[in-house]
């Protein structure tokens, strides 16, 4: 894989240029592409990129002009959008989505939009996990796990609604980061749900996505040495059964790790309010769907795909009071959790029911994100681990709402606890 | 000016079709339009719609076909969509906006798009204020008040950031109101700041809000008889002193009136908290507009009026700490205004500085709104009170975030108790 800091910090001292990297992405895509499927459309000018001196200039910025990877979920005013849906075939919006203007802006190179599955639900894209390729490569940031993973971008962006940053993440063996809620914006993504969905950053490891998402969103994330012993949770939700055992044995190894390294590692049970919450997601969800999707329901409903539409029609039935109920389990839970951090700095758990699972028919379950995303807490996927036949095993990062580099800084330790001990 | 819900229940009888009313709607436009110049574009359709019998069965539907006007920040699948700037001349969306969908599910004839002043900021259009065309209608959504106010239209959408609803309700002489966040979606709206940007409706008095945003939302916000007295406090707010002496008047005389008709009305000062709340403000708006207009900043910034321009250029350079520290103060004053709230129904507060000021080249200014746009509460324009030049002084009802219904309750009580005194 592609290291982002590594290279934008070559490129800072004048080891390399955007254009090396452009070149090496190039190279990569011509190599891998064909086999992974992992974009929609590539930047035409990429070629002739290589000879821009304006590329050159970019290496002053924060992204060093490096190549980024966007998610076709995201509007770009230069590349077809589509979102994953026939209803959209050759779309071309006016404007770049808020996120890809401040990538832009800060000295990224937009060299092409990914794979998303239909609209980011759950509808499968062309797209193949680059550890394996019959397996998939998760959903819904089907092109942006994958072109991460298989070396064709050093950052691609994504967007999280029920688990799509890390459970792609997870399977495809990146670093996904799920930032707190509205810390990027969602200004030109199409929207599902708007009190859920996330932009989510992919990179090579941990120092990378905080790198990434630091210069794109001009904050200081800088992942530095834990100031003080790691107070860790391993919190294993009232769906841990679900979990593989391989699965199992990851967050326990993780843990392990961790506690080697010199963490401060406990169990914490969730109580009841948690699960609550769990079965409001879906509610919000759907609920909001139903209305950000009412121009594509109301006019194009055949052109959907048979899980989006099932889910639609069974929408169109949730009333204002159980929406208002479920909203209302949210704010519980986000007290309780609020009230329950205080003794922790993140909590362990799995990104994903257990490695990618075989066919593309299916993008895999994102019941281990859906609470989180709820919560609008900060989620890394952390790699490391695999299982017998070398596939990843994503374990999970949730910190603190507003937290998000005490959240990086604790993947970060338990990346290299698991890098340590395996 | 046409009253909604009395044209709702005619055509539910059988007295009137949604055909009589569009009729009439174009026979004002007719009449008034070439004056007022509320319309960016109207609905080719108009016209034909008369004789067409499709139009007759939205007579079932929850709007029962209802003309709807819709402030021209709002996405149309079917008519051009400029955001009032230059740089979307022509621009023709893919998608209606959410909200716009909504009207149209629920049986609403969208008879075209309003002026917004430029992306719903400051620079005016060429609206004119139907009860003095001398003066501003106010702004943002200045056209949609002005229809309204001119009877070309029962029903408009608009949107409020800062004062953009409240405010050109009250200067028009209609009923505004600004529901609780989000519960209107702003999906396929032209985002100014995530975290402000509301939806808003006008219409002729409180009851007319009420049916059309119940019909829209599918909720549950029918205007009673308050179930027992309201308790209200006038609320004069930090910038009391900025309210002109008709407008300090008009709060008075509302007062008087609530006491008279079996309010508990007191006084409440608010604490500190709420003043440094409102400086918080303009810092997350401007903070998230610099994100959320990237493109077009960086595109077209000689494209983009001066103010907006000026508020950019000054934006780009408030730091990420600015905003955490201004977000952070919005939470303190949300959870003060909880605790504030128990004892009360709802403030009553002015809803501008005074009248609609002459001249067209301001909107006025929105101070007496900016806090309850942050605070996320449902906000009401009431009418009936006027300066001595026959100009409207809106007076405004601040309701409890998520209790819209009783918010619309002590609206309605108060426009009651206003028209009995005056």
């Amino acid at each position: 894989m592609l290291a982002a800091l590594a290279l934008a910090q070559s490129i800072e001292k004048g080891e390399l240029t955007p254009v090396d990297v452009i070149e090496q992405c190039a190279a990569a895509i011509a190599a891998r592409e064909p086999e992974i499927a992992a974009f929609t459309v590539l930047a035409p000018e990429t070629a002739q990129r290589q000879t821009n001196a304006a590329t050159i200039h970019l290496a002053d910025q924060p992204l060093r002009g490096l190549p980024v990877a966007i998610k076709d979920i995201f509007d770009t005013a230069d590349l077809p959008t589509q979102y994953g849906s026939a209803i959209y075939a050759g779309h071309q919006p006016k404007a770049d989505a808020a996120v890809v203007s401040m990538v832009r802006r800060t000295g990224g190179f937009v060299i092409g939009k990914t794979v998303t599955t239909e609209f980011a639900h759950l509808q499968p894209g062309r797209t193949r996990n680059p550890r394996q390729p019959a397996h998939t490569p998760g959903g819904s940031s089907s092109g942006s796990a994958a072109a991460v993973a298989a070396g064709m971008v050093p950052i691609a962006i994504g967007s999280q609604t029920g688990g799509s940053v890390i459970r792609p993440a997870a399977f495809c063996g990146v670093t996904g980061f799920k930032p707190s809620y509205k810390l990027l914006p969602t200004v030109g993504m199409k929207c599902f749900s708007w009190h859920l969905d996330t932009v989510g950053v992919f990179a090579a490891r941990v120092v990378d996505v905080a790198f990434a998402t630091a210069a794109i969103c001009g904050r200081d994330l800088t992942v530095g040495p834990p100031g003080a012993v790691p107070r860790l949770a391993v919190v294993r939700t009232h769906v841990w059964t679900k979990a593989s055992e391989d699965m199992q044995a990851a967050v326990e190894t993780a843990a392990r790790a961790a506690a080697a390294a010199g963490a401060h590692v406990t169990e914490l049970t969730l109580p009841p309010v948690f699960e609550a919450a769990f079965a409001a997601h879906p509610v919000i969800q759907d609920y909001e769907a139903f209305r950000a999707f009412a121009f594509e329901y109301d006019h194009y409903r055949d052109d959907l795909g048979p899980q989006l539409r099932a889910l639609l029609d069974h929408a169109a039935s949730i009333t204002a009071e159980q929406y208002d109920a479920a909203r209302h389990r949210t704010h519980q839970a986000r007290r309780a959790l609020a009230d329950l951090s205080d003794g922790y700095d993140a909590f362990l758990t799995p990104s994903a029911p257990g490695a990618a699972p075989l066919g593309l028919d299916s993008t895999g379950s994102p019941i281990f994100n859906r609470l989180w995303t709820l919560m609008g807490t900060p989620c890394v996927n952390v790699t490391g681990l695999t299982d017998a036949s070398g596939l990843p095993l994503g374990v999970q990062i949730v910190g603190r709402f507003g937290r998000d580099r005490s959240a990086l800084e604790v993947a970060q330790f338990l990346e290299d606890a698991i890098r340590r001990t395996v």
